[in-house]
């Protein structure tokens, strides 16, 4: 008898439980939906958010949609604002006035060169809910959290950035039993893409919330980490000269990866047993078999993106 | 201006986070206590304790006592029956007959050799709150979780380890985010201590949660794992010749310690930054400067372990 009831509940036992969760970023927006309806209720008025369209691109085009979709889906005023370029930097001085406009979101590219970036600087930045002016990547570098020394007003981060962090404190990669700014502590993460706009501000982030971060492009390999003990304040740099993927990955709990196009695929073998992936190119970077051995997998991350814009917008309407 | 502010704010962020979080066992049980007072207050009478203390041992007294005091305080009767040794078997009988008796603990050693084993397959299984009975240990190291095929009863898991378990969940090491039964994959865990009573077992249930364990001992290093991608169901055991803490330390995310005497110390030195420390030897395994390198270290977990135990009698009494 006792032989017969452990053979039957062997086979209870089991019952497949699938080794890798894939979380999709919709699913993932819903909980961060959940979270701003509870901020937006008690407002005496919804938040506008103003989009300026002075862009043929049509990636730009879909983003405004999109955003203006979620927005008003999710109790948020959107009103976009089709404009030629050459009377952009008006327009947006106009809606930097304007007491109603609470955010200001800027479709790029539109000159597609070094005049982007001088139009950024342009949104006033109470308004600016992309958080692409220089004092906020400056704070965002220097871990600096807050605008103010009695930390009433949050200093506000890039989308995709921060997007990138709300994924990992849903699946609990940040530890919230360790203190508030050092909840990545132990960790180590490759993020693959150095870009300006994304690979670099997210190794930054993550190393200031205490992780080792190896950040990786075609060129070379950085580590980014604010050194044994976590002893300094913010992250600093190093080279990791001769590394490459085949260094990093097996050592890695976490890999990030968002390289432009379809060619580039994250080698599998390379990945740590149990690790966490997340895909933030708009092409899918981890080949079907990362399933086999990682313990979570974001195939995507748009629509958390659009989240954490009305986020931003939040804050800067408060 | 703008340069004022910033340098303000670069002070108030110097703030010091103490980068090691310290926790003792008291808190963690204060906790664990508050869910078991939930579980309690619904019952119609109190969950009966029998402890047969039948040795000259000092810390078998001092337990028994702690026993004894920690159960009453939290709404658990507590009877203590001091018998000679001889007797101990027939006394253990008639206890596993009386209906009020709602779970058994027996303090060993008392013969100090094979035959306190035997005395420990006495305590009928339904009162076995230690989680020593044959069939308890065979579904722990099958992974089978629970006594019938409906998983309605919970099989009891020996008190130490699973005290080391509520540890870890405590500490989130445990991913909630993760299905039950796999909430540590992707974690690399050093054991230092296979002794039968609690570091084998403890291998063995955190391989079966999908941890990756190196279980050290004087003579050599196993690890405990259910391979790539939890393919097994329940781990299997591989040597791993020419290793030692050199190895595992590095790689290892947690380091758990239980060894005797106070001559061992686990080298600070080859602890991977970061890492979480638990020390369930009555002797201090780590050395002070452990808080340099680690994020949490826990010191000792009796008080965990009792309650462990109470929470056993709470299953043993439905």
């Amino acid at each position: 008898m006792s032989r017969f009831v452990h053979s039957r509940n062997v086979s209870t036992a089991t019952d497949h439980i699938p080794t890798c969760r894939v979380v999709t970023a919709k699913k993932i927006s819903e909980r961060l939906f959940a979270e701003l309806q509870e901020d937006i209720k008690d407002l005496s008025r919804k938040p506008l958010l103003v989009g300026f369209l002075a862009s043929e691109d049509d990636g730009a085009k879909v983003y405004a949609e999109w955003t203006g979709k979620t927005a008003r889906q999710n109790g948020f005023e959107f009103e976009l604002r089709t404009v030629d370029r050459e009377e952009l930097e008006e327009r947006i001085i106009n809606a930097n006035q304007d007491p109603k406009v609470d955010g200001i979101i800027v479709y790029y590219p539109i000159f597609g060169n070094r005049q982007d970036q001088y139009l950024q600087q342009i949104v006033d930045i109470e308004k600016d809910v992309e958080g692409l002016s220089h004092r906020y990547l400056f704070n965002m570098y220097q871990n600096i959290r807050y605008m103010d020394p009695a930390r009433t007003k949050k200093s506000i981060i890039p989308c995709t950035p921060l997007a990138v962090v709300k994924i990992l404190e849903y699946l609990q990669i940040y530890n919230t039993f360790l203190p508030y700014g050092n909840r990545l502590y132990g960790r180590t993460i490759t993020v693959i893409n150095r870009s300006e706009v994304v690979g670099r501000p997210l190794a930054a982030l993550l190393a200031n919330d205490g992780a080792s971060v190896y950040s990786v492009d075609i060129e070379n390999v950085q580590q980014f980490s604010r050194g044994e003990g976590l002893r300094k304040r913010r992250h600093s740099v190093s080279e990791k000269t001769g590394w490459s993927l085949e260094q990093c990955l097996p050592l890695s709990d976490v890999v990030i990866s968002g390289v432009p196009g379809d060619r580039f695929k994250v080698p599998t073998h390379l990945l740590r047993d149990g690790v966490c992936c997340i895909n933030f190119s708009s092409q899918k970077n981890f080949d079907p078999d990362v399933k086999e051995v990682a313990s979570l997998y974001v195939p995507a991350i748009g629509s958390v993106t659009i989240t954490v814009l009305l986020r931003n917008l939040l804050v800067c309407s408060h």
